[in-house]
């Protein structure tokens, strides 16, 4: 190994936050050396606590992940924390709007609790993997305990928050009528439910519903997901939802879970990253110029795509 | 070819619905033939006229998509539409749990409506891909104009409907502290926005977010999406949003754009298709006990993931 990159290592190890930044940074543009400091890095890995979060836009995950970021803080163990934000973005700039979120200044002071908002990078991206990527990056450098953060309730977020350990799904009253589509996307995914803004009318119907959809699905695993209910505007419910998160993971540990889940999780990840790797690999071969061309005489109709892919494919093997 | 598939093919495109909807099912789940099918049908597609509408749940685009069906049915040139409506799902059953809407029985007595509802596939799945091939099967069995209506805000509704020929994003007055993060997603991709709900409190200020959103950021072709002001629920504002839909139309055909979008959605599509098949056959040497050794070996941290998928890339192209 490259000895520039066990400097680093041992910086980022040693909590120099600076190190980590720009770890993370490498990792998430895959710039020059992004594989080689993941390789290094991943023995260093697998420590950390991983919490996922994730619900619809407007349920107040952000307070709730920085409520929860605090209580853990201050918990008598002390643990330090990393928070990987996921926000969507454009798919032609590539880069977040918004920028950062306000909220980061607040934390900025206690170098013990580490935020990061990630961009989608465009469709090619692999947003799940390069977060999974950021989150071992995290683990490595000794954090304690990792949130991942995300907005939305699609399949995106589904292949984000199902690699944390623990999978916390935020709902709120008062959605309107798409809930339930909602609620169908992620019900299984999610270990703790909570009921976020829970002081509002309509906080008892969607616990209700709630049990009403869990009575039809059933985990393999026999955990029944708790609704744990915050107000997180006013700090309400985080110990719940803390001793909830704990509960779980006892669970896991009592059952012998813990190694499954984990094997379960690298499946989908291994072959998400191997996707990744064989579509590089063919795009290098093929070259910018003739995916264009491809592309305008499918657009033309003078080629079929379904045989031109199968064509593209089978030249690859042989080459 | 197979002379069944011509025969299925006739049929189809005689307008029969159950051919129709054997051939989409067929499509979606990947069923036997389906490759060959998409083949013999594609020579037929490129004739419809594509729209993708998309927004956060709440935002009433099944209302919307009903009334503008309806608009294009009554016109004066008698379209025949196809509706695609992508539902969030579970990723464990692999199925929607609320199954196909209920207002498609509302349309159900005139064939020249027709519905389907499309679960996703688990994270596999390539939903963009069986969403743009169903929309070819549509195309070639000569339906006019086609509708792809998707729930979410996300990366997924993005790769969905940006593969139409025109773009319609429908926001709501008063979505809470998160409408900023959707818009910043799906600004960009937006042809045309409607503001839906426009009788409530509030349209006002969505309709200048927007206008602020759309002073920072310059789209390729110049066009300005226009934003129309609907009440769905009355059928209000359904003509101005087909006028503006028929407006952008003629923009890129008087600008000779039209080709150019074609191509670049292609060169996605391309892209999508060759990453499945190439992960397909991958997953076909490894088999599915080859797979699930490697994630234990990792999950044990007996191994490190980068370095595995790099050695299993390098066998597939040797082989």
């Amino acid at each position: 190994m490259n000895s520039d990159i066990q400097t680093w290592i041992e910086q980022l190890r040693s909590g120099n936050v600076r190190a980590l930044a720009r770890a993370i940074s490498t990792v998430e543009n895959r710039a020059p050396g992004w594989a080689e400091l993941l390789k290094a890095l991943f023995p260093h890995s697998g420590k950390a606590r991983v919490l996922g979060l994730t619900g619809p836009p407007g349920a107040g995950k952000s307070t709730l992940v920085d409520h929860l970021a605090r209580f853990y803080r201050n918990s008598k163990e002390n643990y330090t924390v990393g928070i990987v934000a996921v926000d969507p973005t454009s798919p032609y700039t590539g880069g977040a709007i918004l920028g950062d979120r306000i909220r980061m200044q607040d934390h900025f002071s206690d170098p013990g609790i580490y935020i990061r908002s990630m961009a989608t990078r465009g469709s090619l991206g692999g947003l799940a993997r390069t977060t999974a990527d950021v989150t071992t990056v995290l683990d490595a450098s000794g954090r304690d305990l990792i949130m991942i953060e995300t907005v939305g309730v699609g399949q995106d977020e589904v292949d984000i928050v199902r690699l944390a350990d623990v999978t916390v799904v935020i709902l709120v009253p008062g959605m309107g009528d798409d809930v339930q589509t909602i609620k169908a996307g992620i019900m299984e995914i999610a270990d703790i439910f909570v009921i976020n803004k829970s002081d509002r009318d309509g906080a008892e119907n969607v616990e209700r519903e709630i049990r009403t959809l869990q009575s039809l699905a059933m985990r393999g695993d026999g955990w029944t997901p708790p609704i744990i209910k915050t107000v997180a505007s006013q700090g309400l419910g985080i110990d719940e939802l803390a001793a909830a998160v704990s509960a779980y993971e006892s669970y896991l540990r009592e059952k012998n879970l813990a190694l499954n889940k984990s094997v379960e999780n690298w499946q989908e990840r291994l072959v998400e990253m191997l996707r990744d790797t064989l579509l590089e690999k063919a795009r290098e071969k093929i070259g910018k110029g003739g995916l264009s061309r491809y592309a305008a005489e499918v657009a033309e109709h003078k080629r079929d795509p379904y045989t031109l892919v199968e064509e593209i494919a089978a030249g690859l093997e042989k080459s």
